[in-house]
């Protein structure tokens, strides 16, 4: 079998971390730069990812994600967010990075702003949310596989007040809403879940060729 | 640079094919593969995956995806599909095939059942269908990934009828619905794109530590 499928297989939601282990400065790094690259709706990155490490900050967000231990007793801890808008000045701001970045004139890419301007004028405030937040689970997808093929654990976790979270760290001022967390590090030789076999559909079930 | 990145970096959303490249059986189930074991909240998969190559089926979405060559001219199209509910039903399902899976007794996973359904019974309908389609897009990136790291490419597509879509595939009876489309196959040395430079926040704006 090949790589991806073997890290795939050996990944699992891990239920208890080895506290003694710390994800090295090199390898978080690489898993941020992976999610940093993920692909979006019209490249437009509606997200922003904090990776913390601090303790305190950690209790406390424990506290809003029904005490999970995950999120204090692994080495790193990410909260995934998503932009609760898109704003015409932020599609502009986009595209002046888009030609900076490319060497081109701005006027160059005017189909391409009118094009996402149109995007977000067709959509209610809440569509664009709900876009937004389904977004962030590109890089979440990006994160877990990264992850799987270094050997670094994780646990993707749901099950928080978004609300709660927003507030710990300020995160409505800045226009942005968190959308799921990701405790990162090295599963415990005590977690039995580890031992468990994977759930997933049969191929025949959920997979159709036409 | 590691792999990881290396792939991130090489592969874009690529505008034109090479019609003479078709992917390997082999490579493109290895892609389902990854797509059939990525993670999901609970672990409920609520998804469906069709894998396309019947040209005239492909035409017939190119209709309702604003003509977009790549449905009809990369090697496979994949049609990423949500459960639009979540029963109880499909819960129970679920649970006594894990049961059956880890040779353990149903009655043990009985706490992991009622969480389940407390969960869907704390949700309206729309929000689940929501929930649904944000999951979604855990496997769309893992396929980006992974596509990326066997250097095939990709591009996936949000501009379409979900509608016109559902109603080819006759989605709707099945409680489907489809939310992104994803073109795959070989880059055409005739595609430009494919020199531009990625534009992407810096990792200084959309990462904060903490």
């Amino acid at each position: 079998m090949s790589d991806i499928i073997n890290s795939l297989n050996w990944r699992y939601a891990t239920k208890a971390y080895d506290h003694s282990k710390k994800i090295s400065e090199k390898d978080i790094n690489e898993l941020l730069e992976a999610m940093r690259l993920s692909p979006s709706s019209f490249g437009l990155q509606p997200w922003k990812f904090f990776l913390i490490e601090n303790k305190e900050l950690r209790e406390k967000i424990k506290e809003k994600a029904w005490n999970q231990p995950q999120v204090t007793d692994a080495s790193h801890l990410i909260v995934i967010c998503a932009k609760t808008d898109v704003s015409e000045d932020y599609i502009k701001e986009f595209i002046k990075d888009t030609a900076n970045i490319r060497g081109i004139p701005k006027e160059s890419l005017k189909g391409y702003e009118e094009m996402m301007i149109g995007f977000r004028k067709g959509k209610t405030k809440e569509e664009i949310a709900e876009w937004s937040k389904r977004q962030a689970y590109i890089p979440l997808g990006i994160l877990l596989q990264s992850a799987s093929m270094k050997k670094i654990d994780a646990t993707p976790m749901e099950g928080f007040s978004p609300q709660g979270v927003d507030e710990i760290l300020n995160l409505k001022e800045k226009g942005f809403t968190s959308v799921v967390l990701c405790a990162l590090g090295y599963r415990s030789d005590s977690d039995l879940t580890s031992k468990y076999k994977k759930v997933r559909h049969s191929f025949e079930k959920i997979i159709e060729r036409k």
